[in-house]
């Protein structure tokens, strides 16, 4: 451990900041963390030994501690003091570690196509939903059933807020918080609000085709941003608003190190651009430590940050959330209560019971126990059936698999749209990869969700799969 | 009676028309009695009479008639026959009846505005409403949480399309149902998706200021028809769409004839243009027979129709329909699913259990009593408090009162929208009729809702009003 701590991060805190010195000293803790200045293991000086240095009350270094070790930045050891947490940031972003994820974009036919973004469904905990739900519709007054407040209900929003500052570091209060039905309409609502004319929408190629439809109909023009092995690049384009999924990046996986942030967040900055983030399924993370999201890096000037509960309770739910930045609230409001108002109350006040009690966190802790084990079963089982067929990118996080068509398959004139059919028929949601690429050369490869294929079905949905393509590969052959 | 009752509707039934011979009949019969032709009390033939006179079985008559009965467009009189109900269409279209209606839009600022269109919020059995959605929610099982379909719930969609065919004459199958948030979202989705970029969106003058902010956000060119004693003027432009309120023009009250009905569905065939037609709060009406839509005598070729559950139950239920001409729905389904997606699928099944379990029905049953009463409680008191200041117009419908500001007022200087700003201090939901009006010579005048006062509140409620007037007018005179 460096003795001389408080110089790591260039200079003490700053009484006039217009920030409480506990929040200056977390936010420099976290950002030498982010940045490796404090390595994995570190011990931070004790509490009183470092309100001294500074000249601060102890309670302010206590607390600061307090949110880091909240957030899975610090831990305690009992008699040996506050530490690091490993899992450290070169860690998390090595270049071969590919994390996939979701489909949310409802398919405009009536075909059943099994997505590859889905939760566990099976075990959502339904008669507790029905519970709450059913006192909060006893709950139904006449203001409710009159509400007219087009950001949504105020004593959700306050749930989500602390939600949000409690587990992603957001910068926010509850004045800031939308509901909206989904992370699409969260982009059309804002660049319908916040966007000139002609301004340009840039979204990540490859990137989610759900975000490309909807920038679509906004009637933006589109451009695109590359992705490396760090995220999305930082775009050519000045003006605009970037659509990136820095937490980690849709398909491919990456997790946009603090560095890469830095760099996005400069760009927005000098060519006065906006940043629509999309942490779309942050809550599945199964080893390491949270990240920040860019919009508390940020603090919220430049970066709308959006989520959703499509994966943490169900799609059809249509429920999500923006955080918005102060100067964009009014303009966002005036746009929505032209075209939608809100969603319905019913549903929003059933969340809000669905909080209070506490069944959301139950359910989010007993889903990351229930998909972790799915994914390794998974991984298992495909290892074994699919290792000529499939080249499975390892994955720390999220609802689906990403894996490339090994070169005998290409080889073979096989191509991932054709896979994936096979992959639905067999039970398995998938996604071919190639769908979502834009002007980048396309990779041929399947999104494959694991999470909503119950643990005795797995085995036996791997096995038809397979099956199904040594079928076609002696069709092809012959 | 005239008795050659065939000849009434200018030839017989046609085989080969690809409708039943019962709706060719129905049909025929009804528009027989909208165009004056069947006249108040007339007797209908009986219908093994009329079997004979038309060749065809005696059941397709008495279904027609049946049909007829349930939509309050023929009676029968126990052992005379089948009547035509009295309540001409002469009556309903007297110029001097005006009707009066609603405010749907959410204002976008967070003061607690008294708006005039709300119905009887007190009287919503939330019991019962709680006990059917807990009942739906312990049936959510993984299809409906997984549930894509844009155009909604199934099952609450045929609930919608039978609601319609029975109670609005709306010719439409489920396939043809849209679940939509409400109709400003519904003009939206329409405009987006049916619409060439440079097509003009008519809208009425004066007309409702929501639609004009939905239409506003389209980016669509908009133009505007007159209104006269029969509703909205065809318009001048061609193609495009026309937004219109022909049960009750908003917010003069007028109602269609057929004649002019007519005429507006000519100038939507001859000039390539679809009409959006607004049916706000059908519902409510005291006294006279139901009108049947103007999709209905389209036949959805060109109409788009559109209700909400905004009056029927409360606002901030957040859900409405479109019945969409079916070679519209691919594309607006397209549009949506960029978007918006559907409405969560909790308020769908809720509302779906709620219709299933004939609560619906029973309490707009219900509420047709309760507006009525507050309806005429708060005539009386109006006429006798503020007849100095007011000139109410009567009414048949709806959930609020037509009222133009006397000569006096207005050579006191008083403005509406002061005028509406005393009301909602008193607790009367009101809405300033000046702001109604864009091109069109502004009158002077408020829209004031009766329903949603309670009965014993409403005596109060005028006097305090009364008394602020006063005090107005003193100090301007003095």
């Amino acid at each position: 451990m460096k003795d001389d701590i408080a110089t790591l991060w260039g200079g003490g805190l700053d009484p006039s900041s217009g920030k409480t010195l506990q929040q200056q000293l977390h936010t420099k803790i976290r950002t030498a963390i982010l940045d490796g200045k404090l390595v994995d293991g570190a011990r931070l000086p004790a509490s009183r030994t470092l309100a001294n240095r500074l000249g601060v009350a102890r309670i302010t270094v206590t607390q600061a501690y307090d949110q880091l070790i909240a957030e899975g930045y610090l831990e305690t050891r009992t008699g040996a003091g506050t530490f690091v947490v490993a899992g450290s940031p070169d860690q998390l972003f090595q270049t071969n570690i590919k994390y996939v994820s979701r489909q949310e974009s409802a398919p405009t036919n009536h075909r059943h196509i099994l997505l590859s973004g889905m939760p566990a469904l099976d075990q959502f905990p339904t008669a507790n939903w029905a519970r709450t739900t059913s006192r909060a519709m006893r709950k139904l007054n006449t203001d409710m059933m009159y509400h007219n407040d087009v950001m949504g209900y105020a004593p959700l929003r306050r749930n989500i807020a602390d939600y949000l500052q409690a587990s992603r570091s957001a910068v926010c209060d509850a004045s800031q918080i939308m509901v909206v039905s989904g992370l699409q309409q969260g982009l059309f609502l804002l660049a319908n609000a916040a966007l000139k004319p002609d301004a340009p929408i840039i979204l990540e190629d490859p990137g989610y085709d759900g975000m490309l439809a909807s920038a679509t109909a906004t009637g933006h023009p589109i451009r695109y941003t590359g992705v490396d092995d760090h995220g999305a690049l930082p775009p050519e384009q000045a003006g605009g608003m970037l659509v990136t999924s820095p937490s980690r990046q849709y398909p491919l996986g990456h997790t946009m190190p603090h560095s890469r942030r830095l760099e996005i967040l400069a760009w927005a900055r000098t060519t006065g651009s906006l940043i629509f983030e999309d942490d779309y399924d942050s809550e599945f993370r199964y080893s390491g430590r949270p990240l920040n999201s860019l919009q508390g890096i940020d603090e919220g000037e430049r970066v709308i940050y959006g989520g959703t509960f499509s994966k943490s309770l169900f799609p059809a739910l249509r429920l999500g959330y923006l955080v918005v930045p102060k100067p964009l609230i009014e303009r966002i409001q005036k746009f929505r209560s032209a075209i939608d108002s809100f969603p319905s109350i019913t549903g929003q006040i059933a969340l809000n019971a669905f909080m209070e009690d506490g069944e959301f966190t139950r359910h989010i802790r007993r889903l990351r126990i229930v998909h972790a084990k799915r994914k390794n079963l998974f991984t298992n089982f495909a290892h074994t059936q699919l290792r000529r067929f499939l080249d499975f990118q390892p994955s720390d996080a999220g609802l689906h698999l990403l894996a490339y068509m090994t070169d005998d398959m290409v080889k073979a004139g096989i191509e991932d749209k054709q896979l994936a059919e096979l992959a639905q028929t067999a039970g398995i949601g998938a996604v071919p990869v190639s769908n979502t690429y834009q002007f980048a050369p396309k990779q041929q490869g399947l999104l494959m969700g694991f999470a909503n294929l119950a643990d005795e079905k797995i085995e036996d949905a791997v096995k038809k799969f397979s099956s199904a393509i040594y079928k076609v590969l002696n069709t092809t052959t012959n």
